[in-house]
């Protein structure tokens, strides 16, 4: 059993899929079409140049509704010493878009022209006068749209491989085309594989894995102007995979197989294609996505490529755009996708292993005039990393890492101006905080959150990195709120404290309470694993306070040290069976369905450097805290009070 | 006849159509559909938020190939001591996405592990052996998927108002989702109205104007989400025109029509409007497109949102983008599209009315490491403005214009990316500046070339503002091109001057040569029109050279102050017959179907400062110069020569 890929630097793998697709003639258009222009044209792709047929305007066109006259005529007219020309002879009405008379050479807008029936009545028809007064002369072409204004004919309206967008195609038609040669869209194959498969939908029990990787990757295809087509889960069997990928061959350019890729027991996918092909590449060193397999079968008398696509999310969709994205381009004769880019100072330490070329998700947004990157979830499992993502840093072989603050490259998801729109809290999670970001969209404002604890967020705010910190940290000394914190851990930096819920904290414990847990005490006991927050977590700041106040010691409570860094990671340890009970809030308890048994209430605040709390970025916060609407969204949920909301408690 | 519109701010029309939404309910989602989670989702907007209905993992999912342990049982596992642990019991073989047995907490990876039959022997099935030997102790969770390590229920996973991407359609899946709540297309009627009008592929005569504006709209529609109709052209007449909108109204969410926007005699949409409802705005202080009608009218029971779209069609381009695009979003329950943002120097003066806010299209370029944005076209019958522009400046309302070298804010249609690829030429046009363009196009570069003459294109290069010119300056001193005018116009900038084309110039005249000219002294017919090139331009400097060795006196030639900026605005003033005659190139005189009368051979060069030479941006300009396929295409012209392209023939 090989049990180890043998990982390629990521070139290496680009250029051996090349040097096969070359061979088998497949390193360029497909196919070409040729298909009527209309708005199904939209985002097709010219597989030949487009060069004018003919001149636009055609004809030497009148640009304004007026009087079509030969300049030299209009010699010396004067808002004094006006000039009377006949109508017929000297003049002739003309609308916009009418040829100009061959005998004229210029225009006058109606406006500037008295109609007249002798030398001076006004005329009663303004448009068929006996005669018109002009005071002002005009020269040869005035108000007339010569032909070929636009495009000459034979000129060079539009490259092969441009991408076409709406105004193009009223270019094409302009210059005399009613059909267009664009490239065939590729037809992409992607098959899933794995016994552990389900169908979107399905009821799930334990080891079911949701089928979606192949969603996303026909969604990716279409999007890059590809045909996909899903094939049905086929489970791990070596015959109905190879099977499969046979048929799909016959009927597609390229396979996608996923997964399978890796070198588990049932990975299949290389061994398949070792048997109706060559396997070119078996592991890149790419990261997340290492275990990418590159082949090409035969498939009756066509040569066919086949990617084994990892099957973690990320991986799959980031093999989707490092593989199938440019391979796409190249198939339908267009310039790879580009992404803006942007210059950001990275928000943490950072280590990757200098092995691979790492493609790090990073959340981005301005603070204080400095563009921020903040790594967000590396795993490979996690597909909403690439969700919240606002762009890559890509760390190639041989960087080993970052330090904070080093300044990176970022290939923005989104444009320059929606980053600018972006407010970043960090600090303490609290559910209201998801339905803040929700309320925030309408007023075109994207709230980014990273749960960091509270403390955290203080000190990122003193760094400043955030623009604002949701906290809730008691003093033991005084029973206050996060004043005693900012003053020891935000000196030198204004802030405003703002009210934002009061909520109630308790114990979470699995329905009916088996273990029969009714206070802080029972936490001692010998049977009862308790889940806890991070260090620096507002929640663990209350717990220690209350242990402190019944004298108890955290070494008797078993899983003190069992971090968990949000409220519903506590909740999901708990109805998991993880452990038996966590500090938390009501809201997590019943979103996972637990018993709650209320202890405390505390405060949950929101720290805004004085900077920021005058802001415009920062104007529709205050405009949500006031909305009636928010207020009823928070109440819905248990335990909270929104009493203080949007009040200034203090500036520090 | 109200020959005035009476324009109003851009502003205050937008606020009109708002309340007169508000006040029909229409200023909202219009509908919601339920749709099925499959690739068809992709780019639909949510009309609800998406929130967990289960965590993903939904279980604990081993994420690696190996065996589930218990942490405890591994502690002081180390190279040289160490732990055997008995399979069953101890350890169970576990594959990626298996679920975590219940009794155990951790997987080691199967690369780590001795599978042993005996306490010394290497199992024969290494996946069942019967106990495994490991050499260093795991973490409690090592290398487990913890439930809810993406997703936990009941978070936020997508805010309502989000386009829906690839990953998205992932993630939704992953949160247990298999319907989605999406906002409806609105659906678009785009009625084409004007007796000019002829459908696209039409023969065509003086007078005629294809019909595209309603094809770039729909496409529009399309791109925005909506789902556009396009109905036939309906000629000018008021009760036709009256009948297709009720038609229209019926049947779809809102009607464009598409001209007859304007006051002249045949504009029929305002008339129409108030018939069947109420005219809010006829005319907006923009430009282009000022004559824009907004209306609401009644068909049966429904109130629709009508705009009256001017004709020209960049004016009719703009008004999707100014009014279409944001009601759209807004029915969508989507932001407005919004554009990254560029700051650059503006290439040269722009005077603007005042009173309008201006769109202005521009070209934009890095040109040593300052973004340059080089304004176009400001027609509003130049579509091919719209398909050139790399980006739009908005002048505001009370800015007369802006001066050379001014800031000014670009919103980008392309990506920055593509902007840092942009090589721009400016100088004297030739016919092969459009075939390196397309050949360029494989090379990853975009040529960006403004024509404004030879002597324009050194001055261009003095002012920093292009990467390279085309000249053809003759010295009529010593008969050189070019070195004698980078002399004296580039002092202190080195250039590199490289070979590019030989080619013969001489007179174009109509088909046949009605007026039998033959050489340069006909110029002096009293019946012969010539048309001239602008000042600056090599074709004009040869032009006079040739005059001054004849003797003749350019007062003796009429036409000769006619200023065309490039060959083929020359060759098309002949073919229109608006003059007899001009000096230009052979491929000018083809396109057009014009005769040729060969004169002389001069050399056009182009002229690229040693900086941008040695620049990785120019390198594939020199490997199209020593492309043979390319010195085919121009050698497919008439009249080229290839000897010296790519040569370097000084360096100044």
């Amino acid at each position: 059993m090989s049990v180890y890929l043998r990982d390629i630097p990521l070139e290496d793998a680009k250029e051996r899929l090349k040097q096969a697709l070359e061979a088998a003639g497949l390193w360029g258009i497909l196919s070409i079409e040729q298909i009527s222009l209309d708005d199904g044209a939209l985002g097709r792709v010219l597989a030949e140049p487009i060069w004018a047929r003919i001149s636009s305007p055609h004809y030497h066109a009148v640009a304004m509704d007026g009087f079509s006259v030969r300049a030299e005529d209009t010699v010396g007219a004067q808002p004094s010493t006006p000039v009377v020309l006949a109508y017929g002879n000297q003049a002739q009405y003309v609308d916009t878009g009418d040829p100009l008379p061959d005998e004229f050479n210029a225009v006058i807008p109606i406006e500037n022209v008295e109609s007249l029936d002798s030398g001076r009545e006004p005329a009663k028809n303004p448009r068929s006068p006996k005669s018109i007064r002009i005071r002002e002369s005009v020269t040869p072409w005035s108000h007339v749209r010569a032909l070929g204004e636009d495009i000459v004919a034979s000129q060079l309206v539009l490259p092969a491989g441009h991408v076409l967008r709406p105004v193009d195609l009223g270019a094409i038609a302009a210059a005399g085309h009613s059909k267009i040669s664009v490239s065939g869209k590729p037809r992409v194959a992607i098959l899933p594989t794995g016994s552990e498969l389900v169908e979107i939908g399905s009821e799930l029990k334990a080891g079911d894995i949701i089928e979606y990787n192949s969603l996303v990757l026909a969604a990716q295809v279409r999007e890059w102007g590809g045909e996909p087509r899903r094939y049905d889960i086929t489970p791990d069997q070596f015959d109905m995979i190879r099977k499969r990928v046979l048929e799909a061959a016959l009927e597609n350019d390229l396979v996608l197989v996923n997964a399978g890729s890796s070198a588990g027991s049932e990975d299949y996918s290389a061994r398949v294609i070792e048997e109706l092909g060559e396997l070119l590449v078996h592991g890149i060193a790419v990261r997340p996505g290492h275990p990418v397999i590159l082949g090409m079968i035969h498939a009756g008398k066509k040569t066919v490529p086949v990617i084994g696509v990892p099957g973690y999310p990320v991986s799959a969709a980031l093999t989707g755009d490092i593989f199938v994205e440019p391979l796409l381009a190249r198939w339908l004769g267009r310039q790879q996708l580009e992404h803006s880019i942007v210059k950001a100072k990275i928000t943490r330490k950072v280590v990757s292993p200098g092995g691979d070329d790492e493609f790090m998700r990073v959340v981005v947004g301005n603070v204080n005039g400095k563009v921020l990157a903040a790594p967000i979830s590396r795993g490979a499992g996690v597909i909403t990393s690439l969700v919240r993502a606002d762009g890559m840093v890509i760390l190639p072989r041989g960087v080993q890492g970052l330090d904070a603050g080093q300044e990176v490259t970022v290939q923005l998801h989104r444009s320059s101006t929606a980053i600018e729109k972006t407010i970043f809290c960090i600090g303490s999670h609290d559910m209201t905080l998801d339905l803040l970001a929700q309320h925030l969209v309408g007023y075109d404002r994207r709230l980014s959150s990273a749960n960091v604890g509270s403390l955290g967020g203080l000190i990122a705010l003193k760094r400043e990195e955030a623009h604002l910190a949701g906290s809730h940290l008691l003093d033991p000394a005084d029973g206050m709120y996060n004043i005693s914190y900012i003053n020891q851990y935000l000196s030198g930096i204004r802030v405003k404290v703002y009210g934002f819920i009061d909520r109630e904290q308790g114990l979470m414990v699995k329905r009916g309470n088996p273990k029969g847990i009714e206070s802080l005490k029972d936490l001692a006991g010998p049977d009862i694993r308790f889940a806890n927050r991070q260090r620096g977590a507002g929640t663990r700041v209350l717990l220690d306070y209350h242990l402190n106040l019944l004298g108890m010691s955290k070494d008797a409570i078993m899983g003190y040290n069992h971090e968990e860094f949000t409220h519903l990671g506590v909740a999901a340890a708990i109805a998991s069976g993880r452990a038996d009970c966590g500090l938390g809030i009501p809201a997590a308890a019943q979103s996972l369905d637990l018993d709650f048994i209320p202890l405390f209430q505390e405060t949950y605040q929101l720290i805004i450097p004085v900077v920021h709390a005058e802001s415009s970025l920062l104007e529709p916060l205050f405009s949500v805290l006031q909305d009636r609407h928010f207020k009823q969204d928070v109440l819905a949920m248990p335990g909270y009070d929104v009493k203080d909301m949007g009040k200034l408690i203090a500036e520090v």
